[in-house]
This record gives C-alpha cells, structure tokens and sequence, in this order.
C-alpha cells in the first residue's frame, strides 16, 4: 500500500533569498543547498524552498499559476506563551498576519501568518495533542499496520 | 526560537467524504475525526482533511479563493518500483496525473499526481536520500542545536 507518510514539503518561492532571509529570522538552519533550491531538516522530514517556475515546470505544468493557502502548515506548541512568542518573531520576520493567536472553537489557542510567498502557516496549541520531549505528535489510537 | 518542525499539515477540501474514499484507497488510516475534519497519523505529524472554507474562515479571510500547488507534499521511496507501484495506486484511486515518474535531473525518479482538491503530491526515489526502517530521511547534517 502507500505509505501513510510525507518526507517532503515543498514551498514554492517566487525569490529563494528572500525566501531564505524570512526561514533564518524564525531561526532555521539550511541543511542541503544546491542551486535554485535549499532544504531544512525537520527531523524525519524535510522542507524545502524552492523555485516557483521550476516547481510548475516540475509538475509538467510551466504555465500554471501556481496558488496557495489551500494547504497549510502548522507548528504546535506545548502552551499558549510559546504561540505567542513564536508569533511575535514570525511578524518580526517579516510575515503578514492573518490572524493573531486567540483561543479558537475546538479548545486551543491559534493564529495564521503568511511567509513572504503567501504560503500560510498555523501556530497553535492544541491542549489535547500533547508533544514529545523532540516536538512529535502521538497519534491518538495506533493504526493497525 | 521558532522551532523548525511542523507537527500538521491541513488539506482544504471541497467534499470531505470524497477526499476520505480518496485517501482511504490509497491505503490510508484515519486516526482522528470529528465533525468537517478527519486527521492521519504520519508518525511525529499529521495530515488532516478539512473543509475548505472553514480553514479559510480559520485564517482570517473567509472570502479568498484558496489555491494549490505552490506547496507540494511528497513520499520518497526507497526504489523506482516502489514510485511505480504508488503511482499505479493513485491513479486508481482517483488522482489526477500531472507527470508519471521518470528519471530526473538530480539524479532520482519523480512522478506528480494532484488528489481530487488539487492539492499536489510527488512520488519520487533519491538516492541520495536513504531512509530508515519507518520511512524517515536522515538530515545531511545534524544542525547545530
């Protein structure tokens, strides 16, 4: 069957420096980088910034217009001091709020930004998603295998 | 600071009951469901399916036209016939070819696939990139803590 896994999430970028600049403000650091694309290791997975056109091109489609927002990424964090810390070095990064963190409907704590690419991350907690002492999520039942 | 993980990946989605019998023939196991969204366990993350305007109302802006493919989740796999054999399962499931897999630039194999709400998914062999025994990829180098 297909693995129920993702090694690789990559962001399209319209400008890899500016791209690169916003990722070492949050405080990333870059683990492989080669011409037109850098990655960062998320441990077991990696992210990517790589360029936009060539992502389209890669895709067989070079003319599409590409879009995002649809597909979100999100960082959890163990309490809601630690969202807000992270949202307000993600602004001092430059990213565009969407919105600020605020207790949300499910039970946590959640807010939205832009990178400069439009790509829209989450900052949350969650306080029914507990966090590993490495930052993993548990599932909550083991799917049989 | 930041932290550089991400502990979930959200898919907006038009039809949740289609994008579940989507994933779910790909061999997937839902972990989580509650009502409008329903979460896989990745191993350290998950991958939720939610509906699309209430994850645009969730950033904020309930009226933009959410896009795709600017952002592109991928699964390496540990050889070309393992792509071969997702890629085949995919298009059985209902995926939409974008490009079959076929030898790349970078030395690997690569195919594109979109899942019915146009969200962009790889299948790609690099060998460069080994994985371990729970299909994890190991950083090039450790970052510096």
């Amino acid at each position: 069957m297909t693995p129920q896994r993702v090694t690789l999430i990559t962001l399209g970028t319209g400008d890899l420096d500016r791209a690169l600049a916003f990722y070492a403000a949050l405080g990333w650091q870059v683990d492989e980088r080669a011409e037109g694309v850098a990655f960062f290791a998320l441990g077991g997975l990696k992210l990517a910034l790589f360029d936009r056109a060539a992502l389209a091109a890669d895709q067989g489609r070079p003319d599409a217009a590409l879009g995002t927002g649809a597909i979100t990424l999100a960082q959890n964090f163990p309490d809601r001091a630690a969202v807000d810390a992270a949202w307000t070095r993600a602004l001092a990064a430059g990213a565009a709020p969407l919105k600020a963190p605020e207790p949300v409907f499910w039970g946590g704590y959640s807010g939205y930004f832009a990178d400069p690419d439009g790509h829209v991350w989450e900052l949350a907690h969650n306080p029914f998603w507990p966090l590993d002492a490495e930052g993993r999520l548990a599932p909550v039942s083991d799917p049989a295998p």
